[in-house]
């Protein structure tokens, strides 16, 4: 297995992360809405490798097939955000503007902690949050 | 300026960065061919300030406007090859596939350094080396 250093991931992700905040119609929850936060990284499926290196670095995720060639490290869970993924962002931080995307994840993840996503007030302001991200605003 | 980490740098160019060789028409060079490797790292115009931290670290190469709104730290130059680029990706490995261009683009720097690019059979070497590169092949 590759081993990684901390710094490593952190350059990779800044060129190769994505984090990104769902919201999508689910009936089974109280409002209608699930909001489902997730740190994805992409690469063809030649360095599907690298992809397990990270989950074995994080010990949290999956590696899953993306689109045609293309393999996926996704990390959803609440508790795998809060306790090993935010935590390693905020020690090391990114260098390039995803980490305004990153400072944006982890005020999400933080509001779920809280369940403010929970009521409709709260999913509104994700909803505003998650709106500023990935450079859609 | 951003301070940058070596293992930060490599995981950035496993992820954004290209080890190119161009073979272009020169009317002026002895075989009408010149051989061009180049290092180049992309970035949107949002990130221009880690291309200039790139260029301060490694103390050579220009940021360039690439297309539209991306810009791009790119490092020509045999000197600046041979003596900053390849030792440092000889001292810190690629992780992905890209370390295996990183071999093929550093065989063809240490072939100009011999000045075997200059001959016929040499050019033709390199070519071959070119053709493999970049997952043309």
């Amino acid at each position: 297995m590759t081993n990684l250093q901390a710094q490593w991931i952190v350059g990779f992700v800044d060129g190769e992360g994505c984090f990104h905040v769902g919201i999508n119609k689910n009936q089974s929850m109280a409002l209608g809405n699930q909001v489902l936060p997730e740190l994805t990284i992409v690469q063809h499926k030649r360095n599907v490798k690298i992809l397990y290196a990270l989950k074995d670095y994080f010990q949290c995720g999956v590696v899953r097939q993306n689109h045609g060639d293309r393999m996926c490290y996704r990390v959803r869970g609440h508790q795998n955000l809060l306790e090993k993924i935010v935590p390693f962002f905020e020690q090391h931080e990114l260098k390039t503007t995803k980490r305004i995307d990153f400072l944006k994840f982890r005020q999400v993840v933080l509001m779920m902690d809280k369940g403010i996503h929970l009521s409709s007030e709260g999913l509104e302001k994700i909803q505003i949050i998650q709106q500023q991200m990935n450079n859609k605003s």
